[in-house]
């Protein structure tokens, strides 16, 4: 069902000052910078190309709109660093179903919007080990 | 430089009990235990097969050998949940020496043994916005 590691999102307290860390240390091209207000973010997609046949991945930086948003949240808490890993799916829908049929824990009962056009969906920490983790079905061709 | 996200390290308290539940629950395969002394942890890589084309990531469980060790220090302070990040590079020595031209702080100033036969080095997460970063050249086929 998991098809790869699709992106990391990492928070951060200036989304400006973080693209310019990854992007100048890493060599990376900036591909999205989006407003997801139901997520309470602004973010910036970098790709890490693999190659010509393999999908590429994604580090994506996460700087909060406001402090009480839950990435705001997560800084004031814990500060800067790992907030969540997405793995790319061929249909989110369908694996939603399958892993409430399992017994675990999912944050959204149904696909939203993420980045770049994709459908997504987290599931709880509590049930993956503390992990926050968001399936990802790209939107991108 | 980087190539695609390698694995995702999540720090947990028991192995075996992280296993089953990753295993089980995104019907993943467990292609290695190892115990890393020099790291102070006991690992299992579990395998995301991105079909016939593109190149494998790993999620990589780690429990710590004992509370005095990086990992035992961070389930103390954070509980369960992401430890690290690696990034997949063609050559990890010449990458580190880039970096630290460039004034990135490292961890390993030179490639050490990491999991499955892999030439690793860690970034301290000082420098990239509390993430600790690791480099991977993998050492399988």
């Amino acid at each position: 069902m998991l098809q790869r590691i699709d992106h990391v999102g990492i928070a951060v307290a200036s989304l400006d000052a973080a693209i310019e860390r990854y992007r100048e240390t890493f060599a990376l091209e900036v591909v999205a910078v989006e407003v997801n207000a139901e997520q309470g973010v602004r973010e910036a997609m970098l790709e890490l190309r693999d190659g010509a046949a393999g999908a590429s991945s994604y580090i994506q930086l996460l700087q909060p709109l406001a402090d009480d948003t839950p990435v705001g949240r997560f800084l004031a808490r814990r500060g800067e660093g790992l907030h969540h890993v997405g793995y790319a799916v061929a249909d989110v829908a369908s694996e939603l179903e399958s892993l409430a049929a399992q017994g675990i824990e999912l944050i959204d009962q149904r696909p939203r919007h993420g980045s770049m056009g994709a459908a997504i969906a987290f599931l709880h920490p509590r049930g993956l080990h503390g992990v926050l983790t968001e399936l990802v079905q790209p939107g991108r061709a």
